[in-house]
């Protein structure tokens, strides 16, 4: 039996109800498989800040290093909305991509049959969308140097930040997205704003440059402006979309939006070698924390994405997905997602309706 | 009577077909209040490029400045979007906006009962939409430097670009969008990036300093990555948006596509004194140009615009504004708003009927 460490990161608000269900699943899915997993929780974010006063303390960043795989919560809340830069729990989160050099952040943004009806799209719109958006992480404007304030020449105060990319930074998320595509319908959408800013001009030259080993793959490119539009438009022509940090931010929330339902959505962030990251793509929403309210099935689903990304198991991974499917089939809901003639659940039940289908 | 010099700058694609419906328009409309105009017809974006080399000529900025008030129609193309950047139509866009120091554009973006059904998104979440996004048009990221490319400490290339704001461009744009939102429904949103950019905390720094000024407006903040979500969730929260360039090229393009009809969606660009520029928010859509299928709506309503925020002659605004409703309920449709029950006209017949209307 082959056994796995995996670095637990609960966080804030309803992070630690929906990893303490995921957990369960993994769990049981695992054993089925025959993997054992050692869990480790650790402190991060808000959390994290209230009880040592960083927001990423050094021991959850080297345990993190140091395990398969990491299954994060969320983190986050009104509480630290307004601390300063270094003592934000989002800071927290942004240094531990970075320490884990997780440069590849997949959000699938698709819309189950079941759940057509939760999108604000038109059902003829929304059903069939299966997209997967790959976000460059560990790059872009969030890291970019020089930044932070200053005065300009007329003394004014200037507030700064540097978007700057580099060929191989480009290359490698490209060489990531390329293969994503060959594997689901074979097409890549590349976003970026290259009629306006130079960085987006070397994006584009590099990612036609790699496109040349990926002949099998349909590579178009789309400016962000109106990649918004047509993910509003039209969602299904999109396959796969690769994107800088920034645009991959707002792209993949509005994707996510699109579905319907962010309370299904996960998401992994993957590096060269060593653990990836895996979350929910919502927040922690303090307002329905300590509950029993949250939809744990995109942390279950992160959990999948853990198997299969992360571990490379992807036979566990399929028993969790079909078991979501199957709990979905069989009627359960949370209260973000439920229509009329399903059963409403809580946290809790339906991560003991999602175990019964493991 | 009183006389106004407007420069027209028809510009690529549909660009011309839709500037000569729209002048007669507001030439109509104009000569009922009493106004005339003299207009001055000069190149811009490919245009001008093939003709002088420029995206834009000496002599068409230059005119710009001496009138009274700009209206664009449309630029670019595939052919011209490869070009080098000082070779696109685009940078002649960017070179006319800081020239005439517009740095407010007013987006509105509306759901029309009678257009309801052209948007993707259910009918209970598109009807009654009507928020207007202010967008910062002459800082941050498309104007700040350093810009261009370079090698970093390993000797590969990169591309950089700055986003920069100063105290002073905050302000101003802070105050036209407070000014717009106190002329609607008294509720205004300010966007940025604020957990994770410096150059967004001053920005939040400087709204909130401003807002004092403005206690009967409402003021909210959020990510714009939230907002992305928000606006397909459920647009009609929002009123007045404020954001920056780049925020706000991403979510006004995302709130136009929203209303299903980016063919009838017009803006303003706005400075402190000088003329205006009015456009249409949609593009040159070389793939129809010359064919007389373009929505000329979006132009004529821009021309509205010019009168009203341009000129301050809010009567004859009125009358245009008034006419394009009265077209609509009398049937007329373009093939981009078509639906059944109505009557498919061309960009021509479409000006004639609005003719009838003014
Ligand atoms: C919390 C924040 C720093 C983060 C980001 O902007 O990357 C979040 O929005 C996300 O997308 O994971
Ligand atoms: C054409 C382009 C430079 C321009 C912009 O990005 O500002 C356009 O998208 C717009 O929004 O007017």
């Amino acid at each position: 039996s082959r056994r796995y460490t995996i670095t637990l990161l609960p966080g804030d608000g309803i992070g630690p109800e929906v990893i303490s269900v995921a957990k369960n699943v993994l769990e049981l899915a695992g054993s089925l498989e025959g993997l054992e997993f050692g869990f480790k929780e650790m402190l991060m974010g808000g959390a994290a800040l209230d009880l040592t006063g960083v927001p990423l303390p050094e021991e959850t960043l080297s345990a993190a290093k140091q395990s398969d795989a990491v299954l994060l919560g969320a983190i986050g809340g009104y509480k630290w909305d307004n601390n300063e830069k270094h003592m934000k729990p989002e800071t927290g989160l942004l240094q531990l991509r970075q320490g884990l050099k997780v440069f590849a952040n997949l959000r699938p943004a698709s819309v189950l049959p079941q759940l057509v009806d939760a999108s604000t799209l038109k059902k003829e719109v929304a059903e069939g969308v299966d997209l997967m958006v790959v976000r460059e992480l560990t790059g872009g404007i969030y890291f970019g140097k020089p930044r932070g304030f200053g005065t300009n020449e007329d003394g004014q105060e200037i507030g700064f930040n540097t978007e700057v990319y580099a060929t191989y930074e480009i290359d490698r998320i490209a060489h990531i997205a390329f293969e994503t595509a060959r594997k689901r319908r074979g097409k890549l959408c590349s976003v970026d704003k290259a009629n306006v800013l130079e960085a987006s001009m070397l994006w584009r030259k590099r990612v036609m440059a790699v496109a040349s080993e990926y002949p099998d793959v349909e590579l178009t490119h789309m400016y962000v402006d109106n990649a918004a539009m047509q993910l509003v438009r039209n969602p299904k022509q999109f396959d796969t979309i690769v994107t800088n940090n920034i645009f991959g931010d707002i792209l993949s929330d509005e994707a996510s939006m699109i579905t319907g339902s962010i309370g299904m959505l996960p998401s992994a962030s993957l590096g060269k070698e060593g653990p990836g990251l895996f979350e929910p793509i919502h927040g922690s929403a303090p307002d329905i924390a300590g509950q029993d309210k949250a939809n744990p099935l995109a942390t279950i689903l992160s959990a999948a994405m853990l198997l299969k990304y992360g571990l490379g198991e992807a036979k566990a991974a399929q028993r969790i997905e079909t078991a979501v499917l199957d709990t979905l089939n069989r009627g359960f809901r949370t209260g973000d997602i439920y229509s009329a003639g399903n059963k409403l659940v809580g946290c809790k039940e339906m991560g003991e309706e999602v175990l019964k289908s493991v």
